[in-house]
């Protein structure tokens, strides 16, 4: 909704099944029943927790068996820190793309592209782009801008203490970055932004974060630079929080394409046209056609940016790699272009503003996650622009592919084949 | 960028480091050395092919190891369809949250929720919020609209082309919902819509797709109206694509609270202010003020709908119970509504119009992601509407609890305390 | 803002200008002094009343002259229900381009484009796209959609609630449309959407207003049909109001693509390449390389839809004819595509969702407004479907010659000749 | 649309009402009659050349009687540049109101608010909303930042070229600069920002431009500063273009919010609950309610920035002091909010992050034009700011005004009373 009326009818008849409105509202209203075991609730990891935890719970034995088998037992301590209420171990398979060639200023080499996923024909797709890729001399990639914001507001009286406070703000930048700093040993502050809005205050710290991710690093430094703040801000604020929903944290915002979130960076490549039609089955002309669509149809839906499907690449990566997936809200986010250059062959790019990737910290020491950064050659100290060069490249081989398969009128198809033993569940 | 001035020449720096632009530039052209071993591809699923993929593959055994232990192997043929190029298993941790009441249409009583995340603290922030709703007596949650679409389109030579292309499909919509609804068992075409640019047509077919998440479902028959619209239509298009990219597919549009994708559900309850001070140690009137400086926070960088941390919850529910997680980059978007009521308790409201889930097909049926729907009581047919239900739940425990945790300014506290053992990392 | 620290401090380093911040900040303060007399206010007009208003402001009569020469002071009745408080008028000149050769459903033939504005430059681009546009033809265009919306909004005290009402007006929606339907001898309710967001739930009542751009008649329809709604609903609002800011009114919205605001219109053409480089001096081919630019430009920025300088011409035309120029804000907006045909020719196309314009009511009566009307041909009763079509196939023969200027690098050019007489004012 | 299918098919057979199809849609074709004489094109305005060229027209005598009058002909050379093609001259019923007491860094005093409009009812309630703040002691007002910038956009071979560019234009600000300033007394090159996007390089260059609304100045500056760049770059684009579709000019974007346009002003009061109810016949809490539903029903239609009615204010002032109209789709964007005070008053602010005004140059100078800036006291240099901050008061006295009738039920009884003498004509 607003969805026409017809809809909201048919819905509502549906969901009625039978009933009356006024009795199935009732269903909505707040229970007073006994309620169910609470989970015992910890971050606490040994073998004699986890076995007390499922005991309380009131759920069968098969349930917990392919989440905890015997044999993953003696291991589970290592996820001790990235995880509370830990009852097992999800699995996703894995499959590998590639090698993806890239060019980058941080990544140079061929990869091979660890991809975790339960979608069928997701890592065939990216496989043939990479392919096709790497056959063309691989993706040119570039870091064009890194930094992690948050934004903690400040509520005045008004906004003449707004002001005040700012024009304060302009002379204690060096106090501000000393106490943001003192929390961190890799971290930044490379920017401290300001805007007003009548009595509010926003300030977005961007810090450079080295190779974490460094959401955690950015949030405690802001912290120490905002107590520092009210300890010595001449204008106190009625109140104020660490973060205001500014800084685009696991979403996606117009923002990203006009400042940067996590690591801004581009790949290219272009394509012979021969390629084209020996691997993808159609045309660059076609393929720009395609394009030229597609841009509009994300426009008119009102999209932030105009790309394919960024977004299937990039949590098969995150989520093998040890990333926070929950940022594919907001990573899997750019511009998708493609031309037919003057010799007749395809160029292609994508940029992508807001990849939040890191090779240390956060779930990256993990031991299936760790293995999937080493198959990159990525894990560790030093990689994590090079991690990033390669995420473009991957979302460059994806669109390639699907737009290859959409303009070939071969897109169903490939999804069919790949998914046919699923098929009586839908 | 834009970024101002010194932050690209203070990038550029550091990319530099002591070498010409020009040295570096060189990096990023297409090279033609002999090329890394290619990963043999393919669908099927034994533990020889398997093998024989590692092998031809040029990676040390430590890295094998964890991706593909022994006690493994002789499972792995149940990830066939679901996968390609398959050579291990991602694992990552599990946490169980709760339980959280749910009063919905179609979800009712106490929920276990299986979240798996590598991120410290979150199932901890989750669980607290689950809590908090379950002593409140539950949140209400209420499917308000259902439907996948595709957005095939058709380019004509002229507008004058498209008009006659529109006015033809208007007569003959019966036809094309045959053949659409002739490819499944459960979808039915529930409307088709229409929107010229030019000389170009998008259609939106919307599906309903039962208890999965229908997007297969949803390109099958698509295709199958094309094609009956092409062998029938009388103005035939210069080109048309299955789909061109204005259904919103993996990624965040404003179009999805215009009409729905997947799913559209609200959830809501009303938290007397000592149940919030007990719990979040805050007040209703300071989680209001909290809401709205967030909300304009989201508003000011350019969000779609204006939340907070969607992404997390439903990343790792997702992720758990063998949804795309793909598509957080669409689900992961709504309305948070925080307000004091007249007695002073807090109302708190979340909507998500694009919840993306299924039940059945998909990733449902693997191991560890089967348990958890199972954990959820949800496996399975005529589940799915329940299951859109609980993720709104989960939706709105995450606001409250780390809304709650901003307003008291424990925020930050919560983060180092759990995730304290991989500082050092940072 | 959000800007750099710099300009931060730069920008208060000036306001500032050797003050100290709190005494500047004093500047701010409510002010109690004895304030200026209170403009007379009234609807009604009579040269005594007027007169006597005027003698009651503290204004010098060398500021009267020009807005109330003696001349028009008989005349002046005229504006009677169309101003409250009048001074005296504004005038503007006004410029005539074309004709413009229209090839539309409802408009069909040459017309002359009367443009008021006092940017230099404006009228001549206009004209000269105009000029080429008939040269080829002329451009072709098409009514899409039509329809004034209100978004009336009610607050409920739960969801539940909310689900009720809505429930209710599915089953009602005939006496609502009766009530509505009873204000206005055009007007018809041709849709009402729902749309629910936790406890509230939103309205859209489009309207099909006849030739009239249609604002008032649907916000009369509107609250007949609220106060029909409240007497009749069984689950009452805790509040309602007639118009909660869903409607997109004087507002560009995402919404305008995806439903209709006003009326949707296409228009394009096909240009010879031999008149491209005739009349713009560049090549079909350059003007597409612009044209992709500076869609991804607009797509950067955060725009919604993607073109250039719609607003110039729909304010001019707007200002001319007597329509609203506060719905320039939401008018102005859509989507600009050039492509370059097998022939070499250009394609040249504008969508535009949200053209609120009529032919009868508003100002359209007045004197020179209905000149200008007349000049179109397009005064009266059955004109505003081809009104909203030469809106149409001006702005493209804005793009055309926006671009072209552009494309062959003239467009400084044109603005400093035009304007040369004024360049010592900046 | 996307329009449901219903609508498409209601709207095509009204529109072809009894045709067919394929003879309506012949109507669209091209057509190559002979042509309606073209307008006689032109800068220079006198007597016999505006008379010369209405004879030219098929145009009869009572069309040009009110566009023309014998009057007015004497004094016609004073638009001399600021329009071409010149015809006659558009009249505007101008309404004043007010006084409004601004307390603003630049801008204090009480203003008398010149309005020019068409639309009963927009004067009276500006002017009941500026009567309202100046008892509450007047707003305040604050200008927070300035600049306006053009985006020009440089296409290279490859995003390896654009990047070896981009390397090259930090190392040579201060000669593009110099270029850029050597064009205008007043211009200064205040910020040159950089977003690459492939092989595309956009520039925003941000210019303070004085009291002039400064987009022709920005033009020439950016065009001499390209011409520079051009010159010196090591790296040639394949082409440019002095202004590529980034910059914002003449349509709301997301990026007005996080960078300035023109000028971003907040303003805001503090009004008590008394005056609340005695000129608005409504209390705070319940324009605190309307503010909260009205915000969110801007979120869920994809408005950018949250607002009422701004565009109905700035259009009617912007209009009367000769400023640029077509602003309107920039200027009417930003961000308003109410709130109760811990005392029971109202607090209510705007902010407008995008006003493009100025008090020299443009239109500034004609007669009715400067009358209305003198009628302010803010004509001539020196004065921008101060307009600005008028600019924003005016927005705040219109959301005052508005949402207390929407709050108050009040609404469309004020637009029936005033424009009842009208209402036959809808």
């Amino acid at each position: 909704m607003p969805s026409d009326f017809t809809h909201a009818k048919d819905l509502i008849g549906q969901v009625l099944n039978g009933q009356s409105a006024t009795e199935l509202s009732q269903r909505l209203e707040p229970s007073w029943d006994a309620p169910a075991a609470k989970v015992s609730s910890g971050a606490h990891i040994t073998p004699e927790i986890v076995e007390r935890r499922w005991k309380r719970l009131p759920l069968p034995p098969e349930v917990r068996e392919p989440l905890l088998p015997p044999e993953d037992l003696p291991n589970i301590t290592t996820y001790q820190h990235n995880i509370e209420n830990f009852i097992g171990i999800a699995k996703v398979p894995l499959g590998l793309a590639g090698p993806l060639r890239v060019n980058g200023l941080f990544a140079k080499g061929d990869y091979y592209l660890p991809l975790a996923t339960t979608e069928a024909a997701l890592v065939a797709s990216y496989h043939r782009g990479a392919c096709l890729l790497s056959q063309a001399g691989g993706c040119s990639a570039m870091l064009l801008a890194e930094g992690v914001s948050r934004s903690p507001g400040f509520a005045f009286a008004t906004a003449r203490d707004a002001g005040l406070f700012v024009a304060w703000l302009t002379e204690n930048l060096d106090a501000i970055r000393q106490a943001a700093e003192a929390t961190t040993h890799h971290g930044q502050l490379s920017d401290l932004r300001i805007t007003i809005e009548g009595n509010h205050v926003y300030l977005l710290l961007d810090f450079y974060t080295g190779d974490a991710s460094g959401q955690n690093m950015a949030t405690i430094a802001t912290e120490a630079a905002c107590r520092l703040i009210i300890e010595r801000t001449p204008v106190q604020p009625e109140y104020f929080f660490v973060e205001a929903n500014m800084s685009g944290d696991k979403k996606a915002s117009a923002q990203s394409f006009l400042s940067v979130r996590g690591k801004k960076v581009t790949a290219e490549a272009v394509i012979p046209a021969e390629l084209v039609e020996q691997m993808l089955h159609t045309s660059p002309a076609k393929m720009v056609d395609y394009w030229r669509m597609s841009a509009m149809g994300g426009v008119l839906s009102g999209t932030i940016g105009v790309q394919g499907h960024y977004a299937n690449g990039l949590a098969a990566l995150y989520l093998a790699c040890g990333q926070d997936i929950a940022c594919i809200a907001e990573s899997a986010v750019g511009i998708t272009r493609f031309e037919v250059k003057g010799n007749g062959s395809l160029y292609a790019a994508v940029t992508l503003p807001n990849l939040m990737v890191g090779t240390v910290g956060g779930g990256t020491g993990l031991p299936t996650q760790r293995a999937c950064l080493e198959i990159l050659g990525l894990h560790g100290q030093g990689k994590a622009r090079a991690l990033a060069e390669v995420c473009a490249g991957l979302a460059l081989a994806g669109e390639l592919s699907i737009i290859g398969a959409l303009a070939a009128g071969e897109f169903t198809r490939a999804h069919r084949k790949l998914a046919r033993g699923k098929e009586h569940t839908e």
